[in-house]
């Protein structure tokens, strides 16, 4: 097994949280890359993240309280502001800049925090990999972003949706449809310097379960899906999914089709567990309440029947350390994720190997 | 502390589980030594146990589904036949043989399930310890067989079952009767190959309170009670119990005896868990489901008196690293079963020392 | 991080438990510096404390069966005295010397019961650092003495008491009254051979809730508060509280004053987990019981304020070794604690590094 950082690339912008899920006064604590966090909104309405751990004595600052642009310790009352500086120690006249905590590059793209875990002068905001459909008001989203926590490695959920053959398997009565899914002609992978592409077509199936509960058509009616996928480092899943009349063809216009658009962010929490996050958006029945309902629900469905599955695998490679896998045909895409993933890591360890001082613990 | 499989001897058959605990259609999860297996029963009956992994990514198969003689992972949909060999992958034509699983030998007698961890080709089906009341229509099983899962090395269970002077305390109220049990003259112990035996008289005493509950006889009946105890490797426990008037003959015929077979099988699941599956026989009352139900209940509750005390031990030797043993006269019977048992895992280890190649999980 | 007992002190007295935590013929499991002890009250009302591992088979003797000023295992039966010698081993005539478990000194003082972990020949009883209000009239206690057990190690709440400042930020709404308390000139802390005493005063405040509540006063009287703190090693907190008018003072004859005696002692479970004793004198209402379960409440509600930081530290400190404390003014009472006890620890170290042989666990 790999151990300790040789998991994590740290300069990469990595999903965080919705913005929903920080409210107002209400820092969130939340683990990444092994490392505790807390985020809170600034009274400018900016998002601050820093370490989650007092300088004095490792009190969680996240049980601390928001002062204005400021965050302060609820233990000695030491106040830091959005760089990190503690301003403030009760008591004492002095604070010297040694009294600071680490402080992450963070940034609002359409509701999704991207976090910044490495050197912080290298952090381009221009390279943050933003899903335009979130703020597009041609796609309407779920009644709520949603997040799950796994007990798995993020790396198993990208493998997951690497491999689009599990849905017959897996999903067969909620996102998937039908076993014939898996048997179609394996995908054409495009692979990337930072990931890989793929088109799948399912041709001439009945309406999936998710889609036939909300469908504006008669539910009978067989359609083509296509699904355009595209997975990039760190963990960043997007989909175009559209269905149409069988026949339909991808390079003519189709002003009919029932379309989604679909993000999942994988961010690793440690090297055991990790943070999910989704939005699932629609060109169709925008209006409706119901409809987002009904999606929200069957799309938890699904995902929790990766989850069983997945969390069922961690446990299984986490306590027999013999496991040797056997590579099949659409491995393809995974394979090739893994290689970019480790070749970033293996280049940035060298990078910085001759930089890092070891830090002991000296409290405990 | 022992590590790893120098707990384990691999070449001997393991109680793997009662065949009531395999319904149709359900593959049964557990671990024996350490690795994971799946139990089902295909379609012609006979039961199959694979490792529990799917070969491709370590997916459960355990959470996969039945058809025919065959299991399939309904992760990506692979699908094995009882050698263990995949013979389909679904959207691939061509199938190796590498595309495989570990098939354990496994074997029915009289509803056990005997598992072989070692090598297939050394498995002798007629080395099983069958355990012949347990299909000899003479004697009266009880409502259900029974299972226990303990969070303690099965060594600890086979230590108190080589040693009866625990009934007089651990279970006076139940399975014992009396503290006068512990001061009879000790037990002699015939030392075998592969355990041990003993026959132990308690004389002259009230019926203990499982037996009064469904006795046929006036309770306040005073009895002499003979047991003669068989232990064999790997943790097989044979017990004939016979009650008789005081100052009956074992040599001489004795119809009217009130009589008991128990089997007691106890199999590492981990070094610090176990499995234990038990039955108890009788050769009266065979008609009263009454009688039945009054002794299992009385048996789980004699069981889990051992447990706490079973379990409590396990964490005491786990959590304190320094305990050292103090032995008194009536260890000698488990003082052999650990001799025996550890000679006969360096013997094999010794064997298999040079052909194991070490495997390095490689997903994880 | 430190290891196993780099944390401990052995020969000095631990605060072990209050008598009203050992019921009759109820032997208390309990673990102090990772040694599993068993405490019991003999029937001449002595404290007996022992290993809590029958010396066979280390089943623990707490499950076992106070018999006059023994205890017998109820596994096998053995029965030990108060010197941790087994007296009796049923079915067996003779008895070896060997067949005895260790007995530490363990002696009551006022309710607290001082246990000696290390040479019981060094056990010198008039270095128990009694606290003499817990059985002087003039003081009266909580309706019952108490006990929190606490996921951290008790460092850390040495930690805390050593600086007064987080009454302002952590007990604001209970014991602490309001953020002022923190902004007061520092304490001057007078460092001892075995601890630390400082002086805390806190002028001109309104009374702190917890003192509203049960004040005899106008609850709005202004007042001003003395605390007087001592705490010794191994982790023995005593305070006098006293409140009075504006302007009091302490050199002159009080009769008015409303008084508290309270003490607190925090004892190491393991290294990662503490024992958390305390007790609330006071001098006034002291027929009132409604006054002492007010008092009681509203104690366990502030400790608790305490308790969650404290974990959450403990949390943090473990899952991530990197973390670097910098220190601010009021750390110099912990400071010196920490220096006292980890230079008593290396010098008792010193002295027995050549005596101690290492044990190995023989059964598991």
């Amino acid at each position: 097994m790999r151990t300790g950082n040789e998991w994590f690339l740290y300069n990469c912008w990595y999903a965080a949280g919705w913005t929903n899920e920080v409210e107002e006064g209400m820092p969130l604590a939340r683990t990444y890359l092994e490392k505790p966090v807390v985020i809170f909104r600034g009274a400018d309405g900016r998002y601050v993240a820093l370490d989650d751990r007092c300088c004095h004595r490792a009190a969680p600052l996240s049980m601390g309280r928001v002062e204005g642009n400021c965050i302060r310790c609820m233990y000695h009352g030491m106040k830091y502001d959005p760089s990190g500086q503690c301003v403030e120690i009760p008591g004492q006249a002095k604070v010297s800049d040694n009294h600071r905590v680490h402080s992450y590059p963070i940034v609002d793209r359409a509701g999704m925090l991207w976090l910044w875990m490495g050197d912080p002068e290298k952090a381009d905001v221009d390279a943050i990999p933003h899903f335009t459909p979130l703020d597009d008001p041609e796609w309407c989203g779920l009644p709520k972003r949603c997040y799950l926590h796994y007990e798995a490695n993020w790396m198993l959920i990208v493998d997951n949706l690497a491999d689009f053959s599990h849905l017959a398997f897996v999903h067969t009565g909620t996102l998937g449809g039908s076993e014939e899914y898996a048997t179609e002609s394996a995908q054409a992978v495009n692979k990337l310097e930072n990931g890989f592409e793929f088109e799948r077509w399912h041709r001439s199936s009945a309406q999936p379960p998710y889609l036939a509960a909300v469908t504006p058509w008669d539910r009978e009616l067989k359609v083509d899906r296509r699904n355009f996928v595209r997975m990039y480092t760190p963990g960043v899943f997007l989909m175009d999914t559209q269905f149409g009349p069988v026949g339909w063809d991808a390079d003519e216009p189709q002003p009919e089709l029932l379309e989604f658009r679909n993000c999942q962010y994988m961010t690793p929490e440690t090297r055991r567990t990790s943070h999910f996050f989704w939005e699932y958006l629609r060109n169709f029945s925008k209006d409706s309440d119901e409809v987002g309902e009904t999606l929200r629900e069957a799309m938890f469905k699904g995902f929790f029947e990766d989850k069983v599955i997945i969390e069922e695998q961690q446990k299984l490679l986490e306590r027999y350390g013999d496991f040797q896998p056997r590579g099949i045909a659409s491995d393809n895409a995974l394979s090739h994720f893994r290689r970019v993933w480790f070749e970033a890591i293996a280049k940035e360890r060298q990078m910085v190997a001759s930089t890092q001082p070891s830090i002991q613990n000296a409290i405990l």
